[in-house]
């Protein structure tokens, strides 16, 4: 059932201090995601689909990989709705010459099988066995959780990223960045659309650029928020991702991302957002320890108030995680 | 003396229509050039060098290549100063399923070979031999018209695309785009600098989509005037590149593209110009044949300026094909 | 009718320590002979084809190859049966700095021509024209030996490499490692299968990480016995390439490595063995010496079997390579 995916990291899938991106660590996720929950949703006969990445839960990067080390990526699939699968992914970087492991990510990703007819249609999923009880009670639980939230993003996802002429150095204009992407083939899923990791891998090339041009050392990404895919994106698109700082503690950078599709050659459809995430960069110092970061200038009320947001998620996750580190005795 | 390249031209290659893309015969044509100058210039004893990219001169695209085709290229050095190397690349598109071959680019390309061990330092190149006399005195024409031509160009790099809010179909600020590139290992020489071919496909790229947007169909590339290169782009930069139109003919765009460099991490240095460009593309339709593009928009006097220049460069470009077709007898 | 192909190798061509992947050098091989194959089987007018990679004769990795060397690749058709032709392939790495040239690879590839409307037709090869007529009579010796192995080792082709839980180091389980692709557009010939070339290049990166972990230096490709590609492999599909080490003499290892295809988007056929080879590591010193490797430690009846079979495969070609090394003079 389980599906694992290995791969040495080489020298393009870092960065110059040999890091490996956030954004290639997302790619390799999401492959093993589509796989798993592909074939899972193809297992019983019927109209053959394609599982299209849904949402990506809240995904922390908890130690760095370098070039030359293998990458372990293995997916389970942990729960399934009427219409989803959820898949629980789990990353090890291994040092193949001293044998030493660490765990990197840990990710849970929800996927949505697609006709391969009719890809407007979302198939039936056939349901998968339990363990223990508790288990799918727990599914249910997450499932629902992650449905109320896609809801409530789905209406902020109208704002847009305006240039600014001359900005000062360390306010949000002077760091901001957008990159176009013509989509090819080798981006798509078998009907056509991008694959999410294709996407996400953008997302943090981007975010990386504005992190960067803002504190000019050596970032690595430290986290993404939950993010979810609310229209697919077509073969020939071109995207534009679009990156502003919205939120600096004293070591972290928080930064919002923006993909906007123009399908513009074969249709008559307006240009679209199709998905907006949150990446949380740290910078680094030569021996790779975190050093503090410069603070964001605010200009603008709309900053200000981006800026208290970035403020609430960065304190809430502070806190959440004060919680899990608390021993076993004092629960 | 020679270098040939041989490749399959693969979907990654090719737009949804399955032209190959400008940028790709770009990136192959620098890299047999870089191979036979860089070889050449190693051929005596002495101090190693790599050969880097200086100029291009203008390079027509004769007739489209397609996925699955084999692409030719073939490199020669013709010329030599005492500084510099020419190098004449022809390209063919062979279908192995019929046999059929045609010319597809003709290009002329200079390099400098520059120190391995001090980057800024240019050696001397080896003389070659002439079959003719006038073989060199030709090479020495064309080498003293290209040095003019990099002197004035050279003036020209100073200006900016500035974004625009709430454009109007076919202006100019509708369709201007811009892309961000993190240089990687891949992407550079063996002493650390991008390769001109990488440059120029990400141009390609560019200009691709400005067009792309002004008519909305299917467009190929169709010449790209002479590019200097006269800044290098180091490992680890963060380069932009933006294309804005600047003129439109009855069945042609011409686009203006800028390359610039952001040596954000370890340096000190500034934002520069390191290339810029202008690419001409047509319009095709489903059944290949070149149609009419809409007329470019103008608003502003800048706008009105380069349209006139743009206009200079097509009707100069016109008289000189109509020059070169003239049957022999007539000369 | 010879066809040459011409290549620059990039960092992400190498491991860390700056030697070519195997992998790498025999995906170029295998791009060179579909070329000059198809060319050959469309030579006639008739039904269009496009060759398919039957069988690899075994090849060894007579030197290393280094970032920023150029690989030269150059194919030649030496027999051609009723349904299938011969090409000879010799790669070379030339140092453009300094402009030594060494031999790294001879390589025999056998190709078959499939229809491009029914891919299930092997279509007829056009006979060569042979200088001598012993060269005829050899290749036809050549194509009745492999005939006969073909049929030999798809016997071979039904074991599973299971997982093993807490293994011991230098145990088979220990290093046993497997990868999972998605088969891209671009990894796919025109009717849409996998390009052996392309197989092979993620087989010898398995192999390479199952030796990396079982003496955890640097080590390169010394060798691959002969591999046959029994089945094709269908763009969309999901493969798994599985390595085990399988013998060690005192300084090479012996890796067998399995390809599993798994067609489970559109078709209702079930995974299968598609491709089965041997793999030969060797690892080296940081100065670029052969260095002893630990001893593969037993625990199994049929791992000792397989230790057995390797062994009489390494005795049996290191015979074959004194033969070959008896001067003229001698024989």
């Amino acid at each position: 059932m389980a599906c694992q995916l290995i791969r040495i990291m080489r020298p393009d899938d870092a960065n110059i201090a040999g890091n490996v991106h956030g954004g290639t660590i997302l790619k390799m996720i999401e492959e093993a995601g589509a796989i798993i929950s592909t074939r899972h949703c193809n297992s019983q006969s019927g109209e053959h689909c394609v599982a299209a990445l849904a949402r990506v839960e809240r995904t922390d990067f908890l130690s760095p990989m370098c070039i030359g080390e293998v990458a372990h990526v293995s997916a389970e699939i942990t729960y399934t709705s009427k219409h989803s699968v959820e898949v629980q992914v789990n990353v090890l970087s291994e040092n193949i010459l001293t044998g030493a492991k660490r765990v990197t990510n840990r990710a849970t990703l929800w996927y949505v099988p697609l006709s391969l007819k009719n890809v407007d249609k979302v198939l039936e999923v056939p349901p998968i066995q339990y363990a223990w009880k508790e288990l799918e009670e727990d599914g249910k639980r997450r499932y629902e959780e992650q449905k109320l939230e896609r809801l409530v993003t789905k209406q902020r996802n109208g704002d847009i990223i305006f240039p600014v002429f001359n900005p000062e150095p360390y306010t949000v204009g002077y760091s901001q960045s957008s990159l176009i992407h013509l989509v090819g083939p080798s981006d798509c899923t078998l009907h056509g659309f991008v694959h999410g990791g294709v996407t996400m891998k953008l997302m943090d090339e981007v975010a990386g650029i504005v992190a960067a041009r803002h504190c000019k050392t050596n970032i690595v990404t430290a986290s993404v928020d939950a993010i979810n895919f609310h229209e697919k994106i077509k073969k020939g698109c071109v995207i534009t991702i679009s990156g502003r700082m919205t939120f600096t503690s004293n070591k972290s950078m928080e930064i919002e991302v923006f993909v906007d599709a123009d399908p513009f050659v074969d249709e008559p459809k307006e240009r679209y957002r199709a998905v907006s995430a949150f990446f949380t960069y740290v910078s680094l110092s030569k021996e790779g320890k975190p050093v503090p970061v410069p603070q964001l200038v605010i200009e603008t009320e709309d900053e200000k108030r981006r800026f208290e947001d970035g403020k609430g998620r960065y304190l809430q996750t502070k806190a959440k995680r004060q919680v899990q580190m608390q021993p076993l005795t004092q629960q």
